[in-house]
């Protein structure tokens, strides 16, 4: 019940502390016959590593993953897929001085009214670092979403503080206009929008001199999704992505479609017209149809609709900071703390991978769910 | 697998489609002993049910529950407590029409997609028909949180099209400011900035006369709540908050605490400064601590700090239009249509009592999670 | 977490006391576009129901289903299922007595250590009469697995006290030979067996005219289960079935296949052959095999093999007395008590109904749980 | 859904293949502040270890457990734990010839059908080499009971062939004679009847020469249990018990307290008669009560009683024989094969410590799923 799991037809499991010796996640339901190799997690793993470029947290980490089981000659087996990252640059030497705080906007305080005691070497449980497992995770989901459907899931930096990047078409974005800016160099920030991309990278750069942090917004959009992913009622599909974006460290709000922007919108304004069919559906099928616009973020009734799925997480600014804070310790009393850690000025960046991670995983679930209940045509 | 449960410990089972005999729930993990009565539920109903006020769906629905199981005078015995609530007033003897056709904005399509078939009599189990048990749940579940800890939820509305309420402190609402006005008039919109409500109503009567919806934003806020509620990782407390509020038919966004208006803070800006403890814990206790400020929302690290739970949504303008809309069929064909049922030209005053039961749910689920795995003080 | 769901991704949740208003199942996850009606409910209840014969409890219920949710039309949508069984015979004026002792079998005891209170009436939650709602359930389920490949479940009696029924083959066993007897007459013990079915019926007719109880075994198979439904490791096919059995009252062991008696076989005498093909599997295929024998009882690693699913249950004698027994109160006191209402002298011709309902949910479940890990043929 | 998680306070997630790289354990839920070390999963370790005697497999394993997680300075964290297993003497070099075999008593045909391919080195995962993270998680469980309310599990060999042991009182068997004879020498059946070993030795020695194997029944007891634990209706104690002992390979059959032989007995003579309370209770609460005899099996309505609870599991002979064998391959054609691999002539030795694990987990879970749920004496 200690909520280290998520899906169920696609369910994974994780485990790590930040200082310990290793992150493990457990993928259960992976389907049988899908390609899967080490390289396929190495490749988002490194997109979500620490040390990548100046923008972000200092820590060292080769991130390097072993699958330990349900993989045989190259292949999934339909068994428990393990996965071990282990951590090697876990400086916790000194940790008896953060035993003793409660550091601003961190768990420290909320895990010991929890459990009475917490491990406090480098945030523990509470530490980003766990999301390593789920970048792992996300990476054999995206092979499943592949193999079944053609699916893809692709994220950006869309704000970092007032600077809001210009997108056209969210499901024109491949992942190659977010790793790399049109000279080839790498797009720092993974923003798409390369004029904005530039004043994100001047902004994060003058909030880490002034010892500062800033927030920002990501998106992510799933393409060739079909329609008829997701459960009514509380398993909606945008329930589900909801949670899994919300489960996110940082992450004070979520959005689908219209988001936020819906409450000043009339009906008449917000529906998205059904276009007529391009071809008539066979006896007793259901057409395939698309909508004129995408307000309804790909979801309809929790279900999706065939449209590009498209979500927003607003992330904060990271608690950690380098100059001076007010706290309270232990025993209650009035302390001041200054962040000593490596951590990064703005969480958008390293955040990507593992939003995407978490939108295929929510998706890779819900296709699995699915085929128990599918319907073959109308009646 | 078909979604339609929600929570661990207090798991709740809804069943009942808008048109059917009835909706029905079952609420399983109610801890034994809790005093509850049905007019512990009808008091929810009430403020769900439609026909409440011009400014809702003038469906007549009594809502009247039915407790037919786990309670033993007037006392709750910890095996599932179902709640029986009749549908009477489904009119549906001509749905062929609507059987034909996809409806922009609701779930038509997508149910056909996914199941292959529908009952289409008032959107069958889309309908927002179904909040009806999230409410007698919601009921059951805020006497849980009221007998286990004091703890209060309270809903109101925050904006609706372009207008906001004033809300000085979220934590100092109570019901009664949002069910009546200071006159001691019925509060139709639910908004307790009284002001504000009165632009709303004229708002609303607008938009209802040119045959159109509007959206809003609804503001829920849990008080009482102790430090230690929430999981680590996948469940925690916010993602579960926000998966259940984006479980409620046309929620298209969620936010905590600062919200998306984190994105352009500075981390000096944001965190909240932990204040000294008015009294020094025991030996090997932790402190009772607050913060200064709540933008945090009343979570850290997923879990709760014991400040204020504050919690947002966004909700749509309803789809169900009385004027002509273009759309497709279940042939792929253009067609126009224009809905004849009863439907709200906004959903927020009705939205208020749901999206609290849902908060409630939650709570009630994590606090009794948290009995097997509390510590007990720092070692 | 209260216990009263099973099953994954055909989820069963139950509600109701003996002497409550009424039972209520919800089946979440039953496939869209399955045929059923109240008809297919009823014919299941019926042979579950007290008061059909001088052998079972005297209480009489018409135990008429009522649909709620979830079915269209004569099919099912894809949406929950919710059967609601009102209690008509629950005659619990004079309870107070009772509240007071604790009745040896019985959960009296168990329930007030647990809970702290307990519904006394017929013995609340804990009396079999929560089984009305497993039939319900499983008659859905059957339903199921008719259609998805035309599996079947029968159940009869294998054994009362010391009368063991000869039975050549399982899976030749249909419901009319266990309804009915070679003269047409109603078999009032379920016993395929017609001359074993005679001496148990004068045994139970000796154990009631002695105010005493006897305990005995069922038997249920599966036919037509194709190889493949079934978990490696904890969700064994055998394990879930195993659970399902000893979940209902009175279960005190399960078997499959050898059961018990592998324990004094040699390997060599228990491995079951496997026979060659009948016709050679298409390319990549994996070939439909059979075995020489069925020790195995139709599952072999947890995961069904082709063969006929055989399960056996041993059922305690009725705990409920008419004669005089010696226990304690809530007092902790020596107290002599003699059960005053209606109950079965030998619980298993009413257990038959019940168990195969048990087999079929736990089918019906593997089956849907399976279509998303499906495999298509050897690589 | 691909069922390799058992437990829902204390959840357990296995994955790892008899010839992959490790076997890995993900403990969920365990409650903060328990003392843990690599030493108190060794101790079982080294029971379940192949190579113990000549009794057993002759794998060489060291089954050295690493702690990756979940425990600090030699606590836990309430985080989750896992537990690594390396395998060192994997031999799968030439599995060629397997993969074409479907070997009588094995998964590899029932594998084939489910996924379409499979993992043939050493039975993939289907080998009972994954209960070595059983055993790991078992001694976890373990603790907690022992910390929570003095709990203790304690297994042996009951049967081996025609081989029974006299065991006077189950309950007061303890570790000390299942591991050690008389004269201290290692007891190589765990049999704590020191004459039924002896002969238990002799016969599997012959069976062994023979080229054959030979079943058994182990029994497992856990002791100083409170009344209270477990649920009504579905996860009753018994029936999550049962689910665990058959989720092990090989087992038939499950009982608990008289078992199969109530099948025979009447109710007079069955029922346990609760014995007078020591002391009466304080006002309010529930006496603690005793019955004067245990067929019961320490569970009254699928709730511990507060009496030993005792279960009983019926294991196969192990289905490897070095002797010729007939059987089918891929192609479905008729085969002779003889098992090459380290096998065990009877498996109940090592069977053994894997029984009290999954006895030990399933009490955990069930004591963390009470305390939500606990009442607080009778009204």
């Amino acid at each position: 019940m200690s909520g280290s799991s998520i899906g169920r037809a696609f369910r994974v499991t994780t485990a790590g502390e930040s200082h310990g010796p290793a992150n493990v996640v457990i993928v259960d339901g992976c389907p049988p016959g899908i390609a899967l190799s080490v390289e396929d997690l190495r490749a988002d793993l490194q997109r979500r590593r620490p040390g990548q470029s100046r923008l972000v947290s200092q820590r060292q980490e080769e991130d390097e993953p072993e699958i330990l089981s349900g993989v045989f000659e190259g292949r999934t087996t339909g068994t428990p897929i393990a996965v071990l990252v282990r951590n090697t640059d876990a400086r916790s030497k000194d940790y008896d001085e953060i035993w003793e705080l409660y550091r601003p906007g961190h768990a420290d305080y909320t895990y010991d009214a929890k459990y009475g005691l917490r491990d406090p070497r480098g945030g523990g449980r509470s530490s980003a670092r766990e999301t390593v497992s789920r970048v792992a995770a996300g990476a054999i989901a995206k092979r499943v979403l592949a193999e079944a459907f053609g699916g893809r899931v692709t994220g950006y930096v869309k704000q970092i503080g007032d600077v809001v990047a210009h997108v056209e078409d969210p499901s024109a974005i491949d992942e190659s206009r977010v790793e790399r800016l049109p000279d080839g160099t790498p797009n720092l920030v993974r923003c798409p929008d390369p004029e904005a991309a530039a004043r994100m990278v001047a902004l994060v750069d003058a909030v880490r001199r002034d010892l500062d942090s800033i927030g920002g917004v990501a998106e992510v959009v799933a393409t060739g999704v079909p329609a008829g992913l997701g459960e009514p009622v509380f398993d909606r599909l945008k329930a589900d992505l909801g949670k899994a974006l919300f489960s996110i460290p940082a992450v004070m709000g979520v959005e689908t479609g219209s988001g936020f922007a819906c409450a000043t919108m009339r009906g008449s304004a917000h529906n998205d017209v059904f276009l007529p069919a391009r071809q008539a559906p066979s006896a007793g099928q259901v057409p395939v149809l698309a909508t004129e616009t995408n307000r309804h973020g790909g979801m309809l009734g929790g279900i999706s609709s065939g449209m590009p799925i498209v979500m927003r997480a607003a992330v904060k600014p990271t608690s950690s900071l380098a100059r001076p804070q007010s706290s309270a310790n232990v025993r209650g009393q009035a302390v001041t703390l200054r962040t000593k850690g490596r951590h990064d000025p703005c969480l958008l960046p390293r955040f990507v991978p593992v939003a995407e991670a978490m939108v295929a995983l929510v998706l890779a679930d819900h296709w699995l769910r699915w085929q128990g209940q599918r319907g073959h045509g109308r009646p």
